[in-house]
């Protein structure tokens, strides 16, 4: 099952999705030459491909209703063969659970996950997908399924689910550890997941929306390291690039605003971590500030924000088709601080969740379409 | 001044707070030899030791009535000569800035500032300490200061700050950096500051409370890495051990919960991070668990959470009595998931508030018996 042992001889093995890579591929011995940074490489195959279609159904309520799938349908990946022999599963920090909660029932139906730092903006979005997609009641209120804790929030309308996910990497890691155990024990499938955000952009006019390349570290390689057991694993943070191709499209669909493809630099802090020179402390000049600015926007970054490099590598090993749309706030080139007004800020904050509204709301036509196709082929179709 | 500049030999300077430390420690020495992980060491001389006493106050609001201090006062310290360049200073996660809040007068008497990740739970600080210090007030709500934004909440009782962190790293970091400015902005002296929080316990009973002695990495080392324009810098986790000593001491005190120092591991993520077998992914075994949780136990961890070595480096940096005080929602080494009552880890969490809040009326009032030794010695000193 290639786990981790100690008595293994270290070498360098990649995660880059469902796929088991237990060899050393051109994208990752390019990565070591240009890295001065590589700690120890321990061997990590991921060989648990647990899918719901292979497997017994997850721990807790058990329903039916999913089981009968088309060989098209892409289920959500879980890598972790001991969650079967969990009695219950606890998602704690969404204060929901398999023994507790009937996820298959509350969540069986998602086919659209749109996560995002702020649970203000989560619930905004919930509020403006309900009514592009004509199920807003206006009498109705949303209500915060994870109501029980304040780690995050979630709302759900039809087949879409919006999930807060707080600032940095190890928040949203936590999130998306139990939002993909929540799929999974769901049984959803054909899911896609967009982040959407805000972000510092490079080179750009302020308001200008961000489809994400590439998630690239702070030495601009686009690689997640983590550190497991004690060892360093260094995972892809490869996005789906017709995705990415689909939001552009949708961009210029709509014309309300400007949106580039771009690689997106994700950071382990704000203020020094992004070269910024109003934190606490600062032990740079402002033209080493710039040198480095200038040194992401020659390697392909277009901005620059906290989230995306995890999310990439999450969503890939899970095999969800994920994208990352965030606006930029300010050009970093030009200054740090947030300036503008709170009114401009708070209208460049709606594109992202425009742009992905636009692009559910095309999906969900294009599969009724088909739906209705398929129908009338049915109807259609000789009888013996 | 010793800014960081691409010309320069990579060499490692460590940064121990205030005061620039140019040479390799022994300490720093001893975690070359034990580390397989250390990147390239840039020379990051943070010479803008920068306090209020010694430069003009700072952009925003004039307030004259700190002005005059006693020699015995400890400023906060921030280490950012292009502060004093900025004509506002914007707080923008906090919503509050230089130039749209008068500071000073908002937050100059602040003496305790107690930081935790959920917003519910420092609201419920702040209200347990008003009542603890005689403060409160039934019929008052204590607002949260914070109102604009939902990245931290924050509320104020007396001389006493309540501040929300979110979850890891880089969410405690970014609160720090504008808390370390707000409290600067406002010309505090003798802050000392609290980490209250919860984690997973190894070798110790569930509800035991661990003041932490040193925060540790994934790899059972002091020290945080931090990449800073692309390269790694390396900063102390050092906390101040007479604070430690008093917070156990005011558990003996009050006699109802355990109360133990120890080492506290910082991760950077809860599941895999944590070698937790309930995650989304994994791909070892239980015994590779425990083997790594064993280690980890002898290396005198006792605890295990996500934000302590970035509170500890950053509150070393600005002169910042500080100390970690999480209680043990369970035992890791006999579990992963939470699966104690609502009821029990609810009070569980209370402890490290109790404790906290104890120290504080303590030391108000030893503060408040020398005041008024010192106005009897005033009144009894002859006349000339």
């Amino acid at each position: 099952m290639g786990y981790i042992t100690s008595s293994q001889k270290p070498m360098f093995v990649s995660l880059t999705g469902p796929v088991v890579t237990t060899s050393m591929s051109e994208f990752d011995k390019s990565n070591i030459r240009k890295s001065s940074s590589f700690h120890v490489f321990v061997p990590v195959v991921c060989a648990s491909c647990v899918s719901f279609r292979n497997m017994a159904p997850g721990p807790g309520f058990s329903d039916e209703k999913n089981e009968t799938l088309c060989e098209s349908e892409s289920t959500v990946y879980v890598h972790n063969p001991h969650l079967d022999g969990m009695k219950d599963d606890i998602l704690y920090h969404f204060n929901l659970g398999t023994s507790t909660h009937n996820l298959p029932a509350m969540f069986g139906d998602v086919k659209f996950v749109c996560v995002g730092g702020s649970p203000w903006r989560m619930k905004s979005f919930i509020e403006y997908i309900a009514g592009e997609l004509s199920l807003e009641d206006p009498k109705a209120e949303y209500p915060n399924i994870c109501a029980g804790t304040d780690r995050y929030a979630m709302y759900k309308i039809g087949p879409v689910l919006s999930v807060s996910h707080g600032m940095g990497i190890p928040s949203i890691a936590i999130m998306l550890h139990e939002l993909i155990k929540l799929l999974y024990h769901a049984r959803c499938t054909d899911v896609t997941i967009f982040r959407i955000g805000t972000s510092g952009g490079l080179g750009l006019e302020p308001g200008t929306v961000v489809v994400t390349k590439q998630s690239v570290d702070a030495t601009f390689l686009p690689r997640l390291e983590q550190v497991i057991l004690g060892n360093t694993v260094v995972r892809s943070t490869d996005l789906d690039q017709g995705l990415a191709e689909e939001l552009l499209q949708c961009s210029k669909d709509l014309g309300q605003f400007e949106t580039v493809i771009g690689n997106t630099m994700c950071t382990m802090d704000f203020y020094e971590g992004q070269a910024r020179l109003d934190g606490a402390f600062c032990s740079y000049t402002e033209k080493d500030k710039q040198d480095y600015l200038t040194k992401a926007y020659e390697s392909g970054v277009r901005n620059i924000e906290m989230e995306s490099s995890v999310f990439a590598a999450m969503c890939k090993l899970s095999a969800l088709k994920a994208a990352v749309v965030c606006v930029t706030l300010l050009d970093r080139q030009k200054g740090d601080q947030l300036i503008s007004s709170h009114e401009v800020l708070h209208s460049y904050q709606q594109r992202p969740q425009i742009l992905v509204g636009h692009l559910i709301k095309k999906m969900l036509q294009t599969s009724a379409s088909v739906a209705v196709l398929d129908k009338k082929t049915v109807l259609q179709a000789p009888t013996t």
